[in-house]
């Protein structure tokens, strides 16, 4: 079999495989020429053995090994670039430029590296110290991490590349990439040069392994496996629940990232004041990837009126103009099309767009669909059906106390933006939605669109479920997405030469911060 | 009916029964006087309702309200605390004193002090912020939270008292406290004084609600309302994996403190340095209690040796001279009954004890299995059976090799002990044994038992499953018990004066620490 090979326990290998595939480039809708297999339970039987002797083999090495790593990788990417953005512009179709060479390649090293750096200083893993009884306490790595990339960010939240993958390497553990199957060959070159660089710097063989599919049993089968200590997750909400289901019956800890609606409320005062800003704003955020972003603003919360008329007009003459996006894969214009026909026989009224086709390959016109507050109230759940990629619901409350409602209705979304009047004259109205917004989102935000995530500390990527799994955690920003991949360790009355560098008395880095006492300090004991 | 009332909505009423139950006198064996109900879904559901409207007053209460309220609570339950010592005394069998009077209640009014410490000064949250980029994010609370206390702790643990309602309380939920049904009665002079309390101070009259029992289906259903932000569990295995099963198939975060072994390793050359000593300390640590302790050392690892011989022995002869203490319950002391049976099935020997009864009341002898380290690895599962009570297995080993082989096989633990000798003739055998033993247990310590568990900042009261469904958080210990009880909230261009206190240029308290740019600081910005 012609396939291309798996690599597990530091071996580029034939798979054991049960099948091939390829990947269409959906700009064509022809196939790629490279065959990728379907790996059995052999497969990850060996990639579980091989990451649990690479996780014992990372508890002795040390944090400066992992960030060296994690800096190697991501000059040897930065070389190989050109190679990198050609294969995933082929697969997803997104564009060559800005978005993949000048936007979520560089992002993507640098996520990298400030999870190097993270690595190299510790602070991630809150040392606490208790002088008084003599209990320290640090997060430490949790085990082998099975990381299960999405289709839209073929750099930044690639499997062998991305998010979760440096903060699970970061915090320490190994990680096993399943590939997103729209994107085989770009993750195959990340897990080129991640296993060049584990060498290059004499990490264990197997912390970074690369499977590309398997059959869906095994799927639930290697979240739950006993080897395993954490999955992320992104992708859609059915399989993530699937797996979900499997790993959380077996006591395995797996973060999620799923779907989202991304609600934006515009009150009257903004459109009022800057109408054609705010459209221009929302279209350009919407229509962004062909609006294939986690955080793509899906739902538009609106107040009749006559400027919301405007708006509404505006947004659809912007929708009809502009170019029309490729969406990543045969798959998602088929979802696309399934999601708008839910919504519109759930009453939603399609004022622009509405059928496939369009742009280049596979594609969907860009989409405007209307309700009103009132219908949206009696059908929120169909009303809520994510149409991931260029589409958007618009619902137009009759006031603000039924603005209110709708919004007590949204399900738990990543992100949720409220535009107001810039010199205050929404300030009344502001106070109540944002209340009633902020439980049920993740990231909350005040003129600006929801698309652009940066790889902050204060970045929360996450929300209340069914946006993720749970709403204490984010995926993206460093320091606080390595915690997902870490199990507290604490130490009572262990004699001082037995502690871990970061509980010993003498600070390891002379910067680390620890919590001694209740007091954040980088000083010695 | 004239059984005792419920606390929902503010106000104590009677119960839409389904039935009713009261406790035992543990001592006695008699029925305790009072009847207690057990509540239908009504009342679950008013008590959900209530609990949702009180969780939107605490956000818009001020921190320092939360913290006066524990302040006085804990203020109030030692004016009471005669009578409430009295009452645990009577449903649990637990001595007065120390245990009750001068051990578990200081303790736990001390933890609801360092909960109101901990809201006043928000630490907690984790408050971060990136001034680049003008992202925030903080801590905020989950929503209402269910505590479904353990038999063990009257006080420390109680689902109106304890470390989850504090924990819950102190991060700006309302709880509905789950009486633990064999002491309903102390349960309810807490929420009496907690009611109070509430009162006192302002607090929306439904941030503390209690009910008695429910029907299994109602528990299963409770936990996974739409109306729930979390649950708290500290109980059996069996009870709590049903309850995760639910919560998790709703998006619920749960937190669990389940079964636990609580492995102790002895190594040869503590038994050649002190002997007597060793077997002094353990003795009392596993019968302290009657052994009903979470973190009870029940099962010891041993080196085959005259050491370990003459070691099991002086055991066997204090635990057959020491008094044995009264259990909590006719179902503690069955339970226990079944589970020594199940272990001797299994091919463990009695050395001592072995059957019910020697003590006042419930009761069972305390009791020394014994089993070879080459008959627990062709029998691992079931020799683990917890047998909650003062029960301990020995397994001993023949070699270190050996030894390190059965840590392997250890389940998830709360805590992982290890003996050694001071002057450093086991620390090579340390080395190895402490590596194995480490990623199975939350806690490692030397030298110690492990049944106190001080309420600091840097304890962990968790453990890898399945002693909790979670590595990663902690049941004790102030801030980080308070996290579990979060969601992550996160501001991105939020003008200025929209942003929660705790993330506003100026540092609300003045002592707050906040992540600003990646260093921990106190300061303004």
């Amino acid at each position: 079999m012609s396939a291309q090979p798996v690599l597990i326990a530091g071996r580029w290998r034939a798979s054991q495989a049960t099948g091939t595939f390829r990947a269409d480039n959906p700009t064509t809708k022809e196939p790629l020429p490279d065959e990728y297999p379907v790996s059995s339970w052999q497969d990850c039987d060996e990639a579980l053995d091989a990451a649990a002797g690479a996780a014992v083999a990372l508890r002795r090495t040390p944090p400066e090994t992992i960030a060296a790593f994690l800096d190697a990788y991501a000059a040897r990417a930065e070389k190989r670039k050109d190679e990198l953005v050609a294969m995933a512009h082929a697969e997803t179709g997104l564009p060559r430029a800005p978005r993949l060479a000048d936007v979520e390649f560089p992002r993507t090293t640098g996520q990298l590296r400030q999870a190097a750096a993270a690595a190299r200083e510790g602070s991630w893993a809150l040392p606490t110290i208790d002088t008084k009884t003599n209990i320290r306490s640090v997060l430490a790595p949790i085990g082998p991490v099975w990381v299960f990339g999405p289709n839209n960010f073929p750099f930044a939240f690639n499997s062998a590349a991305g998010g979760d993958f440096a903060a699970a390497i970061a915090a320490g553990n190994p990680v096993i990439a399943k590939a997103n199957s729209s994107h085989p060959g770009t993750t195959r070159l990340c897990a080129e040069e991640a296993e060049a660089a584990a060498r290059q710097v004499g990490l264990p063989p197997a912390t970074v392994q690369l499977i590309y599919r398997t059959g869906h049993a095994d799927g639930e089968r290697l979240v739950a496996d006993p080897r395993v200590g954490a999955t992320g997750y992104t992708g859609s909400r059915g399989a993530g629940l699937t797996l979900k289901a499997a790993a959380e019956a077996a006591g395995k800890p797996i973060y999620l990232e799923l779907s989202s609606v991304n609600p934006v409320v515009v009150l009257p005062g903004a459109l009022d004041e800057r109408l054609e800003e705010v459209a221009g704003e929302f279209v350009g955020s919407c229509l962004l990837g062909a609006g294939q972003f986690c955080t793509n603003p899906g739902f538009v919360v609106l107040q009749k009126g006559d400027k919301t008329d405007a708006f509404i007009k505006l947004v659809a003459e912007k929708f009809r103009a502009a170019p029309v996006g490729t969406l990543l894969s045969k798959s998602v214009e088929r979802s696309l099309t399934e999601s708008v026909a839910t919504l519109v026989r759930a009453g939603a009224e399609v004022v622009a767009g509405g059928k496939p086709g369009g742009g280049a390959g596979y594609s969907f016109a860009n989409t405007l669909l209307l309700a009103s507050g009132e219908h949206f109230l009696r059908k929120h759940a169909a009303l809520q059906t994510e149409a991931f990629g260029n589409s958007t619901l618009f619902v137009v409350a009759d006031d603000l106390a039924e603005l209110c409602r709708i919004v007590d209705h949204i399900e738990g979304s990543l992100t949720g933006c409220v535009y107001s009047h810039r010199a205050g004259a929404d300030d009344a109205a502001y106070e109540q939605v944002a209340f009633h917004l902020r439980p049920r989102v993740g990231r909350l935000l005040n003129d600006k669109m929801p698309t652009g995530v940066a790889v902050s500390p204060a970045m929360n990527h996450g929300g209340p479920y069914p946006s993720t799994g749970h709403p204490g955690f984010t995926a993206v920003g460093i320091p606080a997405s390595l915690r997902r991949f870490a199990a507290l360790h604490c130490y009572d009355n262990v004699r001082p030469a037995r502690l871990p560098p970061l509980l010993q008395d003498k600070n390891p880095t002379g910067k680390t911060w620890r919590l001694v006492d209740l007091e954040w300090t980088q000083r010695n004991l």
